[in-house]
């Protein structure tokens, strides 16, 4: 029991989509499951963004499942010749793809009422390695995909939403990484050595420092995280106390 | 020369931070260095977002710089004891870290008239793999640092987009892969089949199609990708063509 309760959960995630590496498009879904993961007590460890690449996608999902606990793809799930998701993803686990049947029934309902029903390309998106099963999805009629441990996800932001919605509380993990932050008008420099002495005084305690500019000054954001409230509040404490010991204004929940 | 001429170049980047990992902060350094290397030539062609984690650095950078002509990082060259990028580097390169005179003297130079003048914690900033150049930053006084094709860039991003522009023109690249976007109020599920058909039928073209959903309806953008002006003006040029033959509405440029 101690040790299950000890054990930290992790996930890798690949983003699956040649406008992540063109620029075209930010990516917005590393945050989104990233913050979605801190909630079920797991810890995103690694993203890979790789293009609509069979042998690219396959070898980063093979190399993030045989590292983490759990496994997210965001892309190249919808009805178009660049969504091979399901295909490499079939390919590193060794699997054929098959149809299936629920995910059939789905579209077939989905696109009943809608101009041209349920076309050859709309049938794609009932595609999964064999032996998934299936992720709800209300906005549009495409699931995600569930096989084992291995999630494969939209890459519409909104719809990937929709999925982790439905995921909530479904998998194990384990204590929520907590965390508070910090911030003023504080140049990270000069608190270099606070910052280091404050997260050494306080095990299982990670503080980050997280410059910006704004108008026209230049301040900081410390974020202090663990999975222990008492250990953070008192690392938190501890590092106020500093600051205002140095004779910084410093805002608590950061500016 | 004809071979030279036909290489793709391609890079790998780092993406270095526990702050994009926890989703408390969106990656906005992977479009923004992809949209630059579209302009050298270069095609970013796999990203990999790590922990503050010494290992974890290191062993991508390693992967990253075996597989890629160029990678760039960006994220933990600050001086705060989260920023060890330039001692995970300097381990994935079998180098020691040293104290760069221009970078010492840059940092000198510029905490002359500023409270607390060169701090221990400041002088980090001027830590750097052996055998390093630096690249030029004009917005603070830390340079970003080159290692041969090896590139360390900040992670607050109008930083690296300094760094970035310092380095435009300086990278041997390829001919630019440019683009032309299509799009309009058309469910992408319907012309699944015009896409894979234009695609076929243009050698050296890539087209990516994107959906959205806006003013509750759904629509696409389709990017076509090319390095070949007349090959991407032709395919475009036949993607117009069947879409109004097959009754859709579009907007040249996308929407």
């Amino acid at each position: 029991m101690s040790q299950a309760a000890d054990k930290v959960w992790t996930a890798g995630m690949v983003v699956i989509g040649d406008e992540i590496l063109s620029g075209r498009t930010a990516d917005k879904n590393i945050a989104q499951v990233a913050s979605w993961l801190q909630v079920q007590g797991i810890r995103l460890t690694e993203a890979r963004v790789v293009s609509d690449d069979m042998g690219a996608i396959a070898a980063a999902v093979n190399a993030l499942r045989s590292a983490y606990d759990y496994v997210f793809t965001t892309g190249g799930i919808g009805p178009t010749h660049d969504d091979i998701t399901v295909d490499a993803v079939a390919r590193a686990l060794g699997v054929p793809v098959v149809i299936h049947p629920e995910a059939h029934a789905i579209l077939k309902e989905y696109y009943k009422d809608r101009p041209g029903g349920l076309t050859e390309a709309r049938l794609r998106m009932a595609r999964v390695p064999e032996g998934s099963d299936l992720i709800p999805n209300r906005m549009s009629g495409a699931p995600g995909i569930r096989h084992g441990n291995l999630f494969l996800m939209a890459g519409v932001p909104h719809i990937t939403a929709q999925m982790l919605d439905g995921l909530t509380g479904q998998l194990e993990g384990g204590a929520p990484l907590i965390s508070e932050t910090v911030g003023g008008f504080i140049p990270e420099t000069e608190v270099a050595e606070i910052l280091r002495e404050v997260e050494k005084a306080h095990e299982g305690c990670q503080i980050g420092s997280y410059p910006f500019f704004r108008e026209g000054r230049v301040g900081s954001n410390f974020v202090v995280r663990s999975t222990s409230r008492d250990v953070l509040d008192s690392a938190v404490d501890t590092l106020c106390e500093a600051l205002a010991e140095a004779g910084f204004d410093f805002t608590p929940g950061g500016i």
